[in-house]
């Protein structure tokens, strides 16, 4: 597989995203999309609650904001899916129910197995959790990529971000 | 905080976790609560899908249910609520949408800081996934557990596993 | 890569381990192989101290023991090299200088990818440290078991645990 | 415990570090100490040879880099000692014998739980491992700094980097 430094567009991303139902349920928007990684915002939704005396956001839902920003920041610049082989969280403050800001950056690029890592913020900027994960990419290019890589033998067209 | 060697009911660990709006949703039902740890039963509902194509679960559910384990085997054996310090999931095989049936174990108990180990099995018994954590204890008692320990003065008095 | 039920000799798990200078200078020995895992001595030696002032061993002695452990439960039982994807460690309490018992056992057998759990406990059995880890396998067997393989076309021949 | 916005000099880091016989062995020398983190420089030594056929070096000592790295970038900037609670290691490369570059950073500075991030790079730049840990910090101040906080009851006085 030839390493393309790739880059999806926030719509590109955002599809891939929405193909998913617990993206969905989610409620996952794409921010934004770049060299230095991605983010994506979310606004929260009443059953996110882990700690309802406290209203908290439960650890779960960081958990797994803490898998999508890291796997989507190794997609938007592989072009290929991934499935999580692992994946480590750090809580660092509780969280109140309210838009949390969410974002991935790739730290190394395999052959095969990469490894990405992932902060998440408060509406206020406050660092909620940090963590990181290793994703193996498939073999199959995802579909808004595999037209592109066809149109450009030699790898895919550089594309501007949005 | 003495170490009192404790022991939840089904009936109370199922009323301290459906406090939780996300642990509702995702429909935790307590199977088992015993010295060896404790075992949860989960349905599992469409909206837990993460790869809409292969019908499998989305790892960040796989994260939030080895957090789950951990975190209320932790509270179980301790009598107090906890936050989750950290998170580390392995991944072991996709798991297909269908009941998902997770134990948890404490492995140390610290004077504040516990820690936790999971495992995650699909219906056939085969492993899905498996992962740790440390917690850290609240002072305060869960309301289910501060009158028993009102009542004796000594310590909690240990009760049956239903 | 065909998964045989394998399983090293205590004397082959320790030319293993001895043929490289970080396990040589640990000071590892085999204590036993078998189906349910490893166990490792460590004898423990002036250098492993990283708090002088408490005579505590070091925590990065911990983290890499639990990488030895885990590694070679791996390797003792797919009878492959490894090399680290990942390592966790939790840190449960200081370990005064001394004999420590390392014990590894398999988590998970993947196709490449397998994972393995470690626990470390004192000379009193007092638990000190655990942790997990992905291991990837070489496509090469280990010279010790690759004339095994070839003396028995249909798989390696089961052997006794010294 | 009142948060100082602190920060050790080169000299004092390397005075902490030279008390543990393993950081000796090890053979860490404290590049620069700033805001921003720490930077270690570790010229190796035969014994850190993990796979000897290759010449590269052990998991374990990777592993203890990141430890040490995050460690001492919490102490550097909160002036108390820690022990570590968790470590978590992604291995990258393999990294041949030679000069390894080590960085660390504070993530998040706690009440008394602090995280911080690592990475290690050889001589050529190369990303070969990165990694984050959870650290307690002790209750008294390093000797270094103890002196310093007394001669200045609002908080020790914010030193230059050397």
């Amino acid at each position: 597989m030839p390493h393309h430094a790739f880059q999806l567009t926030v719509a590109e991303l955002q599809a891939v995203i929405d193909r998913n139902p617990f993206n969905v349920w989610m409620g996952l928007q794409v921010a934004t999309v770049g060299s230095d990684g991605i983010e994506l915002r979310v606004p929260g939704r009443p059953e996110f609650i882990g700690t309802a005396a406290l209203h908290r956001v439960h650890g779960g839902i960081i958990s797994s904001l803490v898998d999508v920003a890291c796997g989507y920041a190794v997609m938007a610049s592989t072009g290929h899916g991934v499935s999580t082989v692992d994946l480590h969280t750090d809580f660092h403050r509780g969280a109140d129910l309210g838009v949390l800001h969410v974002s991935g950056q790739l730290i190394h690029r395999g052959n095969r197995l990469n490894c990405a890592q992932a902060r998440i913020t408060d509406g206020s900027g406050i660092l909620i959790a940090s963590g990181r994960g290793n994703f193996y990419s498939t073999r199959d290019a995802l579909p808004e990529v595999a037209a592109r890589l066809q149109e450009s033998p030699s790898g895919p067209t550089p594309v501007q971000r949005e």
